[in-house]
């Protein structure tokens, strides 16, 4: 493909990928068909794998280096809401010819700015090429003691239920992204859309759960979503109240100029954060784990019972104590419109 | 979208995928976010992924089980050429809406096909939607002893280049398929089309090709591209014999229809069979082991030293031993034209 310039598959490799992967034995350089990977004694590895596709999960005209970020950083994201420490990742990259050199040069940079920040190497992958949008699988390897992973279905009534950080930035930022002009002041804008396209994911907050969390995961498909696949495996509902959700001023003003915004910080995804439950026994703990690590945690309400027949529900309580009504959960590729 | 009618992702993924990850407790039933995995004690995880998109490496029109029968195959091939068991696997599907559900329903059945037939297990995965061709991207994970997996650098000086099956057909497949009508008898066609459809990956014989095997890989860029991968990384060259590779009948019918199809052959990719080098003592033992595990195994030259200066390469003589001049050495996703 000529916008490729005159850089073969195996070209580019050497020169841009072979690099990501020098200080890691078992991937070879990069210079062989696999790569070889081991867990600690007693430990075992978690793996997790995710896509991103251009126009779907990113802006075309996004930063190759965001790109490349937030592609690690969703898989990231997900073994630190499993207690997991990251080693290691494959990369699936599948280009259309309208990507030159440059881009991948860019891409690069930013997997080797977000291996550094978070200890991680490449081990292998594929370069395939498209006739659609970009499209960047990334498999992450993480380590955990053996049997201790946090999982989905831990959960036990009368827990407490934690998030991270702030929510509903992302959705908001990639809100204000369709919408022009937004009629949100330029810093606020900025804080958002750099939280859409710049997940921080808490890695090392994550580790420190097990054995305190007894359910959790990474909030992706939305805040009520998330708690709603924590309560079908758990076999319990939830109950949290809308105005205890932790909310950035920038989110916050965007609720100022139009009250809808709630609705999509509880449901609208990417936030990256992780959504968890705890014995009210763990609160102290909880909170020593926060200021140590410098990561704002949010009691946002409790899991509770189901009655005899009915299905584990999520009920978002608002200002005066009564349920909201959301039209959507949350974020799913292949949901019926 | 409404394509797929009423089923949800996570609909989907309980409906079709969730029964391939069942008898793998690491894979949490498809209901966890992550999958957790270990080798066995002195042994390694051997890792691979591979990605197939629509168009490239497989035509829109192809069966659905074919096509998931071939995504996991590619991968497997590769654990094989390296010595490692295959275990599991990791699936990110990435779809276009014009994808049903019957053809979901198809490409699971393909994978639980193949699954039962190499003994793996679905642990993992990821769905998108996307504005481009179907893109599947497949991490195959099995396990070898610990330092001992078959790499591309390890071929010495003398040491005999083997190759199992035959080289050719399913580049000489993809060919017929893009040439209607087509000479070919019908036998030899649907011979062809079959092999360039679905691969038959050496997952018997790899392993037991450790310690006897200096190197090795599975010809998937093409029987010469891949003898240089070979030869670059063990510093050598390697003299082979055109007559030497081993040919199907319907392989030998295109060629007498068209003397183009050898050099189609030795460079078109796809094969899937297994390249190695080996010690000429091994010889007796390479026999003992292609009637053991009824798979057809072929020396084609040797490894040659490189002389001061020169690169490594690979010569192709022809009957009357003059090196053949090819065009290209195989397949690459990113050469310039």
């Amino acid at each position: 493909m000529s916008k490729h310039g005159p850089a073969s598959e195996f070209e580019l490799i050497a020169r841009y990928f072979a690099p990501l992967a020098r200080a890691y034995p078992g991937a070879y350089g990069l210079l062989d068909d696999v790569a070889v990977i081991s867990p600690a004694s007693g430990n075992e590895l978690v793996v997790k794998t995710d896509t991103i596709v251009g126009g779907v999960d990113f802006l075309p005209d996004d930063p190759a280096n965001l790109v490349a970020r937030k592609a690690l950083r969703v898989n990231l994201s997900d073994l630190a809401a499993k207690g997991a420490i990251p080693r290691a990742y494959l990369l699936d990259l599948v280009l259309p010819n309208t990507v030159d050199e440059p881009w991948i040069a860019a891409f690069v940079a930013g997997l080797a700015h977000d291996q550094a920040e978070y200890g991680m190497h490449l081990i292998g992958g594929d370069m395939s090429s498209t006739s659609g949008p970009i499209t960047i699988a990334v498999t992450a390897f993480g380590e955990a003691p053996i049997g201790r992973i946090i999982r989905r279905g831990g959960a036990q009534r009368d827990d407490t239920v934690f998030v991270t950080g702030t929510i509903g930035d992302a959705a908001l930022g990639l809100s204000v992204l369709r919408t022009t002009p937004s009629a949100l002041d330029a810093a606020s804008t900025a804080f958002l859309v750099d939280r859409y396209r710049l997940p921080e994911p808490r890695v090392t907050l994550g580790p420190q759960l097990i054995g305190i969390a007894t359910a959790g995961l990474d909030v992706s498909d939305g805040l009520v979503a998330d708690l709603h696949h924590i309560c079908e495996v758990s076999r319990l509902s939830a109950v949290i109240e809308a105005r205890s959700v932790p909310l950035s001023p920038a989110a916050r003003a965007a609720m100022a100029g139009d009250p809808r915004c709630l609705a999509t910080a509880l449901t609208g995804g990417d936030d990256y954060e992780i959504l968890f439950t705890a014995p009210p026994a763990a609160t102290a703990r909880i909170g020593e784990l926060s200021r140590l690590y410098g990561v704002p945690i949010t009691p946002l309400g409790r899991m509770t019972g189901v009655s005899g027949g009915e299905e584990p529900r999520v009920v978002v309580l608002d200002n005066l104590g009564q349920p909201l009504r959301l039209a959507s959960e949350g974020w799913t590729h292949f949901s019926s419109p």
